[in-house]
């Protein structure tokens, strides 16, 4: 499965195309193709400074870029196109979130081949003639009262929905770097360390109170996944702790 | 459920806090919180020109925004905190992608209240003693050899992902403005009218061909999922086909 091409039709400012290469390199994708750029390509200075300030070190993408005079040219080797646009337009066509069109492309449901995502000018947007294109539309279900997406931005919508497609990041993990998770024995330890030192300082004012507090406190420190480093702290915690108030009763 | 803060330690460009709020409003995101931004706020010329280009719009975003002079007091109100950063840390917090904190945060789950979100300096990201003001991390888990996403493209992901966790957009629609779905029937007429045509035009060559071709051609129209209006045009289109064959064979 190829990932999807990313072509920005007529861009007006180069600052948006670079952060939109920046946004593409992010998450993986490398293919931008450029329709019509309104400043000549390859780029001149100042632009040339502008556009690679913007892009961040994502170079290789621009140098990579492919352009093209025409959006029927841009996407004629392609087998399934997306236009995203905000506006709702005359043409009869499937609308989809970015995250319904990336699955497409991801699993080459309905795609089968070579996918390209279609991106319009800052202020006008794609015209018909440029969605004719496209088989289906793609629209960010946005704040109906602020619906325009910077391009970049927009880029990176649908780029972030790609790597979170191709992600097999966990959801959620506990990176421990040199230290470990701490066994069971080392968390019973810390507790009779801690209640022992409780009952010699008079913490439990009645014995009846005991059992209640004590799995009060446990329930706060297993709470917590302690590392074996983070016992051995809370050790030293509690004998200092203990040690000040012997001394100061001394 | 609130929505979450969205909270800029030290940014160091106007234009990323412009855009910051604009991907924020586009979102429905609408709590900024700046700690100790680079120029003194609010901003005067050229700043303020620049930050209200970037935010194309999303002003109310900005005159709202909250100064604060550490990442401490800026979260002193807030329940549950998480800390966007690229790097591992020395510190043992859970990692969670962009997806599954919001989701923690739009359920409420192990937060009940209000929550933010940290983002650091353009250059050097939050420092440890910022992370200790969060509970979780976040990372996006982006292409590991370029890694790092601008400011307000950082921004974009989670407010995006706020806008997902919030929105009953169906995943694929099929918007068609004036017109509406052709019945089954009006498909049917089409059908005969179609295939009483290239009969009458010669071609089905043999007439064993025509159940199988006329099966292929209706499957074609059937996936189009057309609608009243275009039967009528595809009507249109058959009889000026066969009446220009007509006169031309005539």
């Amino acid at each position: 499965m190829s990932s999807p091409v990313i072509i920005l039709v007529r861009p007006q400012l180069v600052e948006n195309i670079g952060t939109a290469a920046r946004a593409m390199l992010n998450c993986g994708l490398i293919q931008l193709r450029l329709v019509a750029p309104r400043d000549p390509w390859p780029l001149a200075s100042p632009q040339k400074e502008r556009i690679t300030a913007a892009a961040s070190g994502a170079d290789a993408v621009l140098e990579n870029a492919r352009l093209f005079s025409t959006t029927a040219e841009a996407v004629a080797d392609l087998h399934a196109v997306y236009a995203t646009t905000a506006r709702g337009r005359d043409m009869v066509k499937p609308v989809l979130t970015p995250r319904a069109a990336i699955a497409e492309m991801a699993q080459g449901r309905e795609t089968g081949g070579k996918t390209g995502i279609l991106f319009g000018p800052e202020r006008t947007g794609l015209t018909n003639e440029d969605l004719i294109c496209a088989g289906k539309i793609i629209t960010i279900p946005a704040n109906p009262g602020f619906s325009s997406f910077n391009l970049a931005q927009g880029v990176l919508v649908l780029a972030y929905e790609w790597l979170m497609s191709q992600s097999e990041a966990p959801r959620e993990s506990l990176p421990l770097g040199k230290t470990r998770p701490a066994s069971k024995e080392e968390l019973f330890n810390f507790f009779g360390h801690l209640e022992d030192a409780l009952d010699e300082g008079g913490f439990f004012t009645t014995p009846g109170m005991k059992p209640a507090m004590s799995q009060n406190l446990r329930n706060i420190f297993s709470r917590a996944s302690l590392t074996e480093q983070e016992v051995r702290t809370l050790h030293g915690v509690v004998s200092s702790l203990a040690g000040a108030k012997k001394r100061k009763n001394a």
